[in-house]
């Protein structure tokens, strides 16, 4: 429409039912969107075969159960996070093939089988109760079309744990690290690969650990390069970024 | 002398000087550093010709000549973080190319020119307050062998500024943005490119900016995906880890 | 009765009832309230005609039926801010008009038609998550008698999206962004109109949002300008000061 | 010169140089700036006229006295905040009618007799120690045209000061109330007058005041209506808006 | 029994049974609590006739029930701070008379008829919803024998209301301000009256009131002399203190 | 003269010039300030013969001066707190018998001699770093007319010290506890006396004192009852409410 | 297996079958884990007899019932922290002799009876509220050998109480004190004694305890000497660090 | 004195002056510090011998002279921390031997040689910025009489220094860990090895460690066992409390 609307412009000017100052006018009023839209958009062009993505937190099952059927009609993969059972067994009524992670508490529907890239993201984590977090990145990455690897609970009190893994951590493209407590497990790594890592504190803990506050803390002031964090629990946003950085 | 200690020890063992039981008890007697230390720490070996990197902040202007002097010797780049003038021009007494970056607030040496990534790493400020940050990432991406492009001053504020650059920025490999008050510029990036952004939070501003505490928060919670966090007016963080992920 | 007591004194002082100094010492004595208050309060004579409000927070149903009770023999507008469903019921009951908006938790009666302004609110929210704090801004405007523009869902993470609809927002008299996370909208916006904007943060996210904490010192600290912040998820207060601008 | 590109465009299609097609496609290139810039920023023509904001904070005496030079070849008013004598001594040197308030610490150069407004807003200070503040706010509120009242020093531990001069409060347009310490003065006045108010907190105080924190909490969860708030100290800032509000 | 001990070692000297020497050696080892325990705690003895108090926060019904049953024997007035209804009917089972508030979540029993002061305290709260704090102080208060004064819901947003009742509290002897969001009536309070005030900031609000702590920072910044502040939602601390004090 | 108005206005009435009508008109419109001044600040009668307080903070040494020396016509006692050295000279100028105590920053000047209560407050510091913030009690309280009894660096963890000075303590009127650190002098104190206690937490430690955050948070908590806190080194606050209550 | 690499290349060695320099070789390549993990593990080899500790806060009861079941099979002592009643259901139907305290919420299998030490651990607790975390910290220390003394409910708002169990604190090897609200307990037993005081502030409060808070403040700002704090409310963590110096 | 009295009751007893009965009474009117005081203090007694502290932060040099040589009367030796080189020059006078840390800030006066421990106390920084506070508490364990291990500089972003040095750490009988930032060398230490940890964050860093919060934080949640933690930068209580045990 909005193309159309330029076509006519121009068409006009070709045919001359329009002077070349008028149609100068016309361009800057075109509406905004109907140019800079596409062009500011135009990135996300590239983005297409991307999953579709669905934040659940905060939505109803109803809503995500109608979001999903909307986009089942692009033929797009889509990935819920945050999402509860209740929804799932929504979604799964209209979708049979959707698949849910009780513990990363995802929806997962694969529509078309993404390649997946030889290289890979480790994702490592501190203790069991940081999977979750860490479950959330992984399946994340992986619907992304990402290989993964998973190095659960070699956290710094038992240091051995972590260095009986180092290989498979270091050979790794990119390493994301889920830890909450003190979250030292970041900064200990970062001192032992030479692979960007990508910090997600947990709010695994109590008391002084403020919510996650505390890993939150150690992880920006690591003494340690390379490192860099993401919210709270952001499982998500960490998988995203570790496949954007494996795809470079 | 490690490797000493085992060559002896496997003679023994091949003359028949100890047997093989006790040489299984001395192989796990044997200091730790003496293999293990080599084997974590050999992926540094990578990293030769990496430049030194020395952190001036808490050093007196004769310990970082003092070290300074240490590294010349090594042939290496040098790249010191938050020094001084003062320390700075002790440098220079005992190195005359040492250069100085008063914004920046670095010391540079370079004694061999690294060969610069084609890739090249976008450096983004929101407002020229921030230029010493992004300065700080910006040298010492350089210095580590990338190309970085600069530009500054383009915040929310008059959000055209950053569009006109767009471009640029979309073309880089991975994006710096440096940004205080309240970082909003981290967000409105992550929405527009399709590369990986590392934020850093300045301590620009006042009030309840609390320190850099205002764009740090909102650093981390940004809506847009694709972001990671580094520490308040950690430039070098940012840049280290940029040329980290420039040279995947 | 207050100014009945006035007029008494005054008569008994022309009658010769009462001496000038005893006048002026029951004068001193007069209850603050008798004069004072009327004093005072005179401004809010303006007010005669404006809704009555209730913080139904923390209130029991059985309460707010009762104040409500009370309202309606006034014949004014009603309105009701953070109600559950429950109180709804109860006030149902008594007054079949009430309407309940279950996303904005508010209970809204009009008695009267108000007068609707020509002049328009714009309310923007960043996420579909803000629009319960955007609606109650809406509903108190509206029933405030404005007439208010919905712009939901233009977040920076998208930014043409906000694009699409600036014309729509820029014509309005003033603004209001309602944003959790990051809160970066209300600076995007703060640049890109030239009204004055009334951004409530809201506590929409999780982790290091603290609550509405980033959004909030986001907002505070924007470097735009023509921007002030009201308290986390006030969309009442946002609503009310914007009644009270757009009818200036 | 972008312009001259989209007429070259034009042009051609006239002349059928380029096809519709083409030209189509050739628009959709065009560089954003060239179009979507002056789209963007065409509401900030409606400016022109207002005055030069130089926020002098992390600017050195020389770069202000440049900026300044710059600006003051296209001959507007030019205000300078949070500047030092330092640099207001060399400013005066190219610019001998440039004024100084120690107080506030601005720079004001008036180059042009701005219209000021009938209506007026009110500036309102708890204590003698919150003038410096309100002072930043009355300056900016005057060079944008503004006719300003100062009522200070009427806080709430003494409040028939307030109640001494409510009366030109009340006749105000609108309000900017600073305040530090516990801020309780914006409360008060909020309930006492029916416009709008902006409130400034200052960091005026000691222990417990945490550099402002007391005075925004209080200011944020003010129980009188018709209250937002800019930042601490942000003086500037409560008079750019109300300057806004003052001229709807 | 220690006693017993102290007059067995007179004794012995007085029969010269035991030296002096000895016996300085021995009272020097006397179990501190012999002696000390009595002296420290006798000051104690001048509270007798005080009602004992029970915080039953953290403990079960059973619990309650049980010291209650305890403290029956002792005869003395009694005080539940804190406690469900589900304790107050374990404890109506063992004491009839025990009464139950609601909105204090008091339990008390009166024993004996405490004789109560012609001064009073006058208690009075922001709100409506900081009554449950206040009534917490005021049963405190009168189980304590103190007349109490109720002023309600005279805050600042309306101050007419405050000033409708201000002789009342400025006759009394001390005066208890219960006030949640900006807390600002504790300020205003005291600049109007020349009586001690103790501020309770209750945890009223949302948002930006971080639990109370606004109300908390409002009050202990107050600019108003004669203010002290207790702990957040603690009437119970307030109506003891303003009882001392009363009493004084 | 404010009298005088409403004087001649009844004199009016009497004498018919006046209608009641008009009369209750103007008496309505009688400046706020002319009665209800009166009204509101009749409380500060009772207060002829207190000092004047000067918070010198944030005056410059000359407005200091001008004030004092405004004060000094009136034959008032006269302190100023918080003042420099500075400051002082200069009043020594105008006012010889100015004295200065360097460690509580005060300046007094004792134009009458005000009489002394028999009772006493007792101001207990915790440690030698305390007593800054005891004697600006100790000054203010004596100033205004108070006995005090000072008992400095019996702090907890030589509990001993704090016995052996118990009987004085127990016979005050009111207590002050200035404690920095972890302030649980207070507590302390509150268990072994039966007095109202002042708590004044003191910005004295370091680390995670956070500048007296520690002990206002420990003084706000403490488990003995009678204890509530002013702001952190706030003695002059503590001295002026323990005097008001000394004198109940 | 690991030791089997190493002996085989060691026999390779001995008969010639792999040169010396080809075995150092390898050994540098021998997986960390082979040599290094025994190495920094071996410290480990010290606890042995230790009992293992489950953290079940994470942990769904099946997963706890099934970690005890793979330890039972080692016959250790077992200790299950933060256990609900629900999962010691679980854990009572394998292991009948299972035992569990629901103060501390602790699960408890005693396999083998542990020597316990003549010296004792004092775990002191400020009020009744304390003790489920003393009780954490009895229960480990108990299970880890230790002999311990109870005594609770000694806070300093009743100091004699203290007093009168002074003698049994001063006589353990190390105290474990528990304290929640304002935690002066810790420094008041710190200045009593001459024994290493392990404290743990509790979350036991309200209001301006900000959950254990205040108690951490306090206890780390302690005056008195020897004094050490662990996380808010973490016994076990206390039992285990006093058990460990109980036995040095 | 005291004893003096309670001599003269004794004799008063024996001589029949003063009946029984009447001694008791006597005796319980002692003053509590006359028995109490002794009794109480007499754990003191055990540490005759003991280095004599002074806490230099908030005292002038010229006090801390005074108290250094009323000290030096009693011969015992002298440590004073936090000391400016000032004070020392001062102390320097009046006792030759004094020695200065500069590193450390410490005072030393060493005027009989203690006994030293065989066993050690090991003392381990992260960087060499911690290397201060690590002095501090080394020169504090010194002067008590203990043999202590400096291990500097063994951070964990280049873990390989730590394990490098891990026997030495092994074989201590108790370990101080100093380290800024984030702090997690506290947490891998604690891991490593199977002795008591004292950990004490250091407010080194900038950004987000706010003032040494990160680190201690990291340290509170620390998921190693047998980690207690001090206040940030108190290296003088971590060396007290490590003599203390390490004497145990």
């Amino acid at each position: 429409m909005d193309m159309d609307k330029a076509r006519e412009l121009l068409e006009n000017v070709k045919y001359g039912d329009v002077s070349i100052e008028q149609a100068l006018e016309d361009l800057r009023d075109l509406p905004f969107k109907d140019l800079g839209y596409a062009k500011i958009d135009n990135h996300r062009e590239l983005r297409v075969g991307y999953p579709e993505v669905i934040y659940c937190e905060s939505k109803t099952p109803e809503q995500i159960k109608g979001i999903v059927e909307f986009m089942l009609a692009k033929g797009s993969n889509i990935l819920g996070t945050r999402a509860s059972e209740q929804a799932y067994k929504l979604v799964k009524e209209i979708c049979p093939k959707a698949e849910y992670n009780k513990e990363a508490r995802t929806i997962t529907i694969k529509n078309k089988e993404a390649e997946t890239t030889s290289t890979y993201i480790a994702i490592v984590t501190a203790g069991t109760s940081d999977i979750p977090v860490a479950e959330e990145a992984a399946i994340t990455a992986e619907i992304f079309g990402n290989r993964v690897e998973r190095i659960y609970d070699v956290g710094v009190a038992g240091i051995h744990r972590l260095f009986d893994k180092i290989e498979i951590i270091r050979e790794a493209k990119i390493i994301i690290v889920a830890a909450g407590m003190e979250g030292a497990l970041a900064s200990v790594l970062g001192g032992l690969v030479d692979k960007p890592v990508i910090a997600v504190p947990t709010s695994v803990g109590y008391g002084a650990n403020f919510g996650g506050l505390s890993a939150l803390l150690c992880m920006l002031n690591s003494c340690a390069s390379g490192i860099s964090v993401v919210n709270i629990d952001n499982g998500f946003g960490a998988g995203y970024l570790a496949s954007m950085i494996n795809k470079l």
